[in-house]
């Protein structure tokens, strides 16, 4: 079939409006309409071109979808066309060691690798130019594409009532946060909280402290204009580190009796890191790595501080097993306000106007611009 | 009171057996008759004066001992005169927040600290020269001398039918190894385990491996003759790095499908700490630290590292909250063999061949060396 998507042909080119060639999903692989689709820094970072080794063009960006299947591949049983659908980044097939462990949601096959650029299948491309040549995939996922083509291990089927336009958060920026707070770091009534960088994740993992019963969430960014959303959402506290003479983590520690019970680093810098690690109580600590750390720098720890009883985790997709666990956390939301999702969509445009929704993240005027397909 | 000590007056100096006063313990100290010290590599550091900012001469070093009180300060109301007794250098003072919390052994106020050399309640020490000069403490134990003063809260009261000349090991190495195993990493029936170093402490994770019914055992050391002991012990795999041609962690991966399930650092090296590291199984896998690193170098793990699901953590004499933990512990294995408590114990010498066990400690000859006063 074809259809219309947003193609880049090089790191940091505008995105080009072009008609591509969609190819039939074959064994075990889902065709999807994406109906909305939204922009996360992973996807602006992938199309700058960070990091060198994952250069590989043409390719179609996104991760973040809603849609509805449009047809299937042999093999796959637990869908069918029309279904509702959300993509996944980090996918769950199931069946191995990892599937079937309750300790981690890594999957052998499906989890999130940057670098992966073709179906598992065959090594080859679903997506074509019009003449025939490859456009490559991107994080198990490219949803900016009217049409595309996962594995269905990749895509979780949700409740047909809920509604798309929102429930697409849970396809990564909620689910990573929230997850991480109620899966990762499993906080607990009363809990003290700090919260490191206040995009999308970082707001996501005060709501779900909120959520949790956190008696005090205390959002850190060095953005002002990030205090009022975050305050919707639950913070009780906001600092600007900019504004401080201390060092963030003795002021923290000044707030809360010796320092929080979690830390939440959600920007990717080391230097914030470390601090997030100190801000947390010794004892007890536990800080929750969900940045993505694109430099050759290690961990700013000394293995003595780790003797202080601070511990440090990784979060990879909020600790979601996607298929399995996602459509109930819909089903427990779908009727509540609880998770706020109008507060994360600050803006909306139509698909060809991508390039002005990635402008808007590039300054930090957005949270999501849901983009309608 | 006078009694026999062994003085340390400067760095990697011998020992001088001298005769010194004792004085009277304070508001909440108790003063033990030692019945029998050994030595720990956390001695022969501090001896050494390995770590400059902790050199402080003279000294009364040793903190793995076992005794008799002799008599209690004011407010002591859990110990009197007679009580057979473990000396701990991480104390319990079961009141502060620490203490009182179940996540932690830390205790505020008598948490190990190398650099504390004299008592709390004056800032002064209770070991005085001949002419009146202050000896120091250490270790919140100082159990290099007949007798010696310590805060009730660095002493454990235990069943009197216990035999003092072998659960004296747990005041140091069978709780810092055995209880990383049990309340630390919390090991479960079936889990592999490597182990990382196999002096005292190494060994003791063995036992505690082999006691919670691990399916595989693998320890490594440059050292072969470690085996033999290793395998007494539960040890089901040995390795010596040296005879290797791959990576470390590699063959360790190829021996247990992936990698183990928990991982012991307990030598003190952080090339070996990222080895013991890698060795364990992505998703899930957790290394426990327990080596001293006197060393300037941060943790060599890259923090995209985490984000394959394995972490780290360190531990403090095993996790054990000494004062509440260890009767129990003591009352739970006196009837049986399972401890292999012997086994640790390779050489039995008099106090005053205090040099002599140090030499063979030195030289990797002995695991402990039981000196008897």
């Amino acid at each position: 079939m074809t259809c219309e998507a947003a193609v880049a042909w090089g790191p940091g080119q505008p995105f080009s409006m072009e008609q591509i060639r969609v190819q039939p999903p074959q064994k075990l692989e889902v065709r999807i309409k994406i109906l909305f689709t939204t922009i996360c820094h992973t996807d602006l970072c992938a199309w700058e071109g960070q990091n060198e080794s994952q250069r590989v063009y043409p390719r179609i960006f996104g991760h973040e979808a809603s849609g509805v299947v449009e047809s299937v591949g042999e093999s796959v049983e637990d869908m069918e066309e029309g279904d509702h659908v959300l993509t996944i980044f980090h996918g769950e097939c199931g069946e191995c060691t990892y599937c079937k462990s309750k300790t981690t949601n890594l999957c052998t096959k499906f989890r999130v690798d940057p670098s992966q650029s073709v179906m598992r299948n065959d090594g080859k491309t679903r997506f074509l130019t019009q003449d025939g040549k490859p456009i490559y995939h991107f994080l198990n996922a490219s949803t900016f594409s009217e049409y595309t083509v996962l594995d269905s291990a990749c895509v979780v089927k949700i409740n047909p009532k809920a509604s798309l336009n929102r429930m697409i958060l849970l396809s990564c920026c909620i689910s990573t946060g929230f997850g991480s707070v109620i899966n990762v770091a499993n906080i607990h009534q009363g809990s003290t909280v700090a919260v490191f960088g206040l995009g999308a994740v970082g707001l996501a993992v005060i709501l779900g402290a909120k959520t949790r019963g956190a008696s005090k969430i205390i959002g850190i960014d060095i953005n002002d204009d990030k205090c009022t959303k975050g305050q919707t959402l639950g913070m009780t506290n906001f600092i600007n580190p900019r504004d401080l003479k201390t060092p963030l983590h003795e002021k923290i520690r000044d707030m809360t009796e010796g320092g929080v019970d979690f830390s939440f680093e959600c920007c990717g810098n080391l230097d914030v890191l470390r601090e997030a690690f100190l801000s947390t109580h010794d004892g007890w600590g536990k800080t929750v790595l969900l940045g993505i750390h694109p430099t050759p720098r290690m961990l700013p720890l000394h293995p003595m501080e780790l003797f202080e009883g601070r511990t440090i985790t990784g979060s990879v997709f909020g600790g979601f097993k996607g298929k399995t666990q996602l459509p109930r956390f819909v089903d427990h939301y779908m009727h509540t306000d609880e998770l706020k999702l109008d507060e994360f969509i600050t803006h909306e445009l139509p698909f060809n106007k991508i390039d002005q929704a990635f402008e808007l993240l590039i300054h930090g005027k957005s949270l999501r611009c849901l983009l309608h397909l």
